[in-house]
């Protein structure tokens, strides 16, 4: 064994495990329901699921098997093993586009789940038993605790409730990450304490994962990096959402409800939430606190400028040139940064007692302030729910930002009635588009469409909704409607290609 | 003054605060903002609600007032004070006849939350300041601490943030229910401790309303019962339903996701969860737990059989006749029994933590598992969303029970898309109707579709229901729909009064 991964295997029962991919892929069979590392592309498993795709090729009987993570993975996973077509069942999230298509089709069995509330279903035992955790790791501590690497998503649970686990000790993370994670695992519901976290900074757990180290199977070592981030850097419009997100919090401050502190802030996955979290590099906000899900470049941005003291997550994931600068330099990030189980970062618990601000993206909202953020036209899944409904629900201030367009202007991301609901009226205290904001907060839900349409909605679309609202209000009720015309812009679109009632007003922009 | 009452002033310095109800209500000005205490019909404020309606008929001048509450109250505010016109906004709860008209006219501006969230509201000073907070007592101790009636509601945060309070010393409850409520206010967020309470029976606060007695600015003495439950007695099909549950329960024993004890249980409002609720009685289960909201009769019949151990919650709502029989034995239920605030009753940190299974009602749920509470037909406010979204959304196990048709069948209760959403497929994880149940945990939207209709929709729609589907899956996608045909069995129902295709369908049943 080569000295440098002796000292990362440091329990000494363990060092004889270690195999090849190929070895390790062939333990799982058809069927299997395996519990894989990794969120949001950071720290997943990454050489058993090629062996697996591999292996598929290779072997000519049916192979397929269930996926859980704790979200999107990797190109490993989510691309090669859904094009390979060796995924029976895939939960909680995903965020690729081969994936999608076969999710779509109905080939691959998608469960969209609250990213809070896998593990509880784990625990509780409602899902399939989890034949083979398969875990990245940056270590394996001398009393068999494995050091995670750039996430910790579901690990821990997999880990506890697995019957059999396979280590890829990925050699191509800094050793200084150990130390970041603070992994807390609360007991069964009904035995349970509540959980301690009282500050964003706050750890209340140990280093690593505790392990049952006789239910590890083998170790894989192995060296290739976490697949880059695919944001799309800032643009004209989600520099506009980021303004009007700083106006709005300013009011705030005025109005005696925010400190120049501000509060926790969360902010979703995806480009336009990381661009409009980074509109705050150039505002007078400092000393900001950050208690989200994934950490996206914006934040060590605002960490390298000295506008974020301290940040909270449960993974990593950066583009190629911000990860390797980072990574590079992680000793300097090491005392603002924690990583933690999912179910930690997005506990209803926590993010109602820190009392948040969450920014998460809508692909569409309504008049009445509902929100749809998974459904491309009410039916093609895009990614999923993911944490949105855990910080929306509980969050202090919840705001969903998206452009007031889509497809050049074909698509009015503000419509009568959402074609499919992931956020309620009663989850949703502001919208934000690079029109204007829109605060929601004690307004009844005709008093809504009014500041929505007004302050949200774009220029070229205004007529037509309130001409919507104005039909609906005929008819009455506390949400009025036209429910014969609610889905019209949408199948519309599917007609015509555009959500608009008279041609020729597409705008160039977009 | 009279000796008891003497008795339940026990602050010498409130003690020349006595006024009439009419006095009292001349304080009360034009566009003003009241919290009333009262959850249910529960421990509401009455004499000065119907002195303020006394008033508005004889005074000419407009005259509206906001009215905050906890819930939904008796008749003296959301009967009468409705029909006198003068009511500007309320919220977050009602379930009266007369109120909901002028709702869904517009005359009444009504803002329908999660009940757990008007408490961070109001603390947050995001809602309008309350002039009065006007909350029922039992008493009012040495230490000037209000003791609240049948219920707790949001009278602690009115209390603590109003201008001023005014009493309702009401001498018609025994004076037996003081040390029944346990008062725990938390801090504000960002400041507040995780909140201590662990098992149902846990006592956490004080024993009634800590209050700063410089703001009381008067006390009225009442002699006035709540106004009784309206709850109808179970029927047929509720016990269907109940059966079902049952049957689901002894499931999950055997499956060995659940003991014989349960987990702690709260049921809805209404009369199919009371009904469904009172199934119990006949059941092999007992010493069982509630965690919930409203006590309805079903619980007090449960505790008289032996079959519950404790029961926590935030008011206590029954018919005439078992309310009779409970107030006069008060003593028997005192240690059986705590009532506290809603935002502890109904707080996402502590359902999730207790692992509650909960069980509420719903209008409409679609072939999908999302549900409908609250919309009539999509536009008419039937009662409010209530506490079901804090619940469905933290509970370990979300239930939602309905019967599979309404309106002696012209109306389907499962439909291909409900035309309001309260909760998301992603929190209903059991479907009940009286022709069965639906597990849908695990499942993904298509595999939910074949459960929900061949076991809970009435066989008179499930063709219809079936035809729908098989359309959908035609044009693919995640959650397959025919969005120009979504609403379609809303819009027959208005036009041709029903939702069936075919003529002559109806049964004579329901
Ligand atoms: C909503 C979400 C898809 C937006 O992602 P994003 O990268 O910020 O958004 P973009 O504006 O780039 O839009 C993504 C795509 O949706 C399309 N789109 C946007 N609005 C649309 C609409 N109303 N109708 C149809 N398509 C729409 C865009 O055109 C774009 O399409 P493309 O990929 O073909 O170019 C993403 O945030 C998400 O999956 N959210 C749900 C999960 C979540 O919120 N997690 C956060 C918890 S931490
Ligand atoms: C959903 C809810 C209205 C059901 O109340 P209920 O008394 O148990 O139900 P019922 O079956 O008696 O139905 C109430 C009415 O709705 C009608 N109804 C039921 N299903 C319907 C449907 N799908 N479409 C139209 N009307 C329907 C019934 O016919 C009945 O009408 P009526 O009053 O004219 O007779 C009630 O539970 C509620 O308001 N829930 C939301 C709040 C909540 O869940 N709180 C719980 C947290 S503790």
């Amino acid at each position: 064994m080569n000295e440098s991964v002796f000292n990362l295997v440091r329990n000494e029962h363990l060092q004889d495990k270690i195999v090849t991919a190929e070895e390790a892929a062939l333990w799982i069979e058809h069927n299997m329901t395996l519990g894989l590392s990794g969120f949001t592309r950071a720290g997943d498993a990454k050489a058993i699921p090629m062996a697996l795709v591999e292996r598929a090729k290779r072997e000519k009987s049916l192979f397929k098997v269930n996926v859980f993570t704790g979200a999107s993975l990797g190109p490993e996973v989510d691309h090669f093993m859904a094009e390979a077509g060796i995924i029976n069942k895939r939960l909680p999230f995903q965020a690729d586009r081969s994936m999608r298509s076969k999710i779509n089709s109905g080939e691959i069995v998608y469960i969209d789940q609250h990213l809070s509330h896998t593990a509880e279903l784990i625990r509780n035992e409602v899902l399939e038993e989890i034949d083979f955790a398969i875990i990245e790791a940056l270590a394996i501590t001398e009393d068999g605790m494995i050091i995670p690497t750039t996430s910790v998503g579901n690990s821990a649970i997999f880990v506890q409730q697995a019957k059999n686990i396979i280590i890829e000790l990925n050699v191509s993370h800094p050793g200084s990450f150990e130390g970041i994670h603070d992994v807390y695992l609360p007991a069964k519901q009904g035995e349970r304490d509540p959980i301690p976290l009282k500050k964003v900074d706050d750890r209340i757990g140990t280093a690593g994962i505790p392990v049952d180290i006789e239910k590890i199977k083998g170790i894989v070592v192995t060296f290739q990096p976490d697949a880059a981030s695919t944001i799309v850097p800032p643009d004209e419009e989600t520099q506009e959402i980021a303004d009007h997100l700083l106006t709005f919090l300013r009011e705030e401050i005025k109005a005696g409800r925010l400190t120049e502190k501000l509060a926790p802030l969360q902010s979703g996955i995806g480009s336009v939430a990381n661009a409009v979290f980074h509109g705050f590099l150039d505002s007078e906000f400092s000393d900001l606190e950050v208690y989200s899900e994934v950490l996206q470049d914006a934040v060590f941005d605002l960490l390298d400028a000295g506008k974020i003291r301290f940040a909270s997550g449960c993974s990593i994931t950066l583009s190629e040139e911000k990860g390797q600068n980072v990574y590079q330099n992680l000793d300097k990030y090491r005392d603002k940064l924690v990583l933690r189980p999912q179910e930690i970062s997005n506990s209803p618990e926590i993010i109602r007692r820190l009392g948040l601000i969450s920014i998460n993206t809508a692909v569409e909202c309504d008049i009445y302030g509902n929100v749809n953020s998974t459904h491309i036209c009410g039916t093609k899944m895009m990614n999923g729910i993911g944490g949105s409904g855990d910080f929306a629900r509980n969050a202090r201030i919840s705001i969903f930002v998206t452009k007031s367009i889509a497809k050049h202007g074909a698509i009015s991301s503000i419509v009568p009635f959402v074609s499919h609901v992931d956020h309620t009226e009663h989850d949703v205290d502001v919208i934000i588009t690079e029109q204007g904001y829109a605060d929601l907060r004690g307004l009844s839900p005709r008093e809504r469409v009014q500041v929505i349409i007004t302050n949200c909605s774009h220029p070229m679309y205004r007529k037509q909704l309130l001409a919507y609202f104005e039909e609906a209000l005929e008819r009455g009720g506390q949400t009025p409607h036209v429910l014969e015309k609610a889905f019209s812009w949408h199948t519309n679109f599917a007609k015509n290609g555009t959500m608009l009632q008279e041609e020729g007003q597409l705008t160039g922009k977009h």
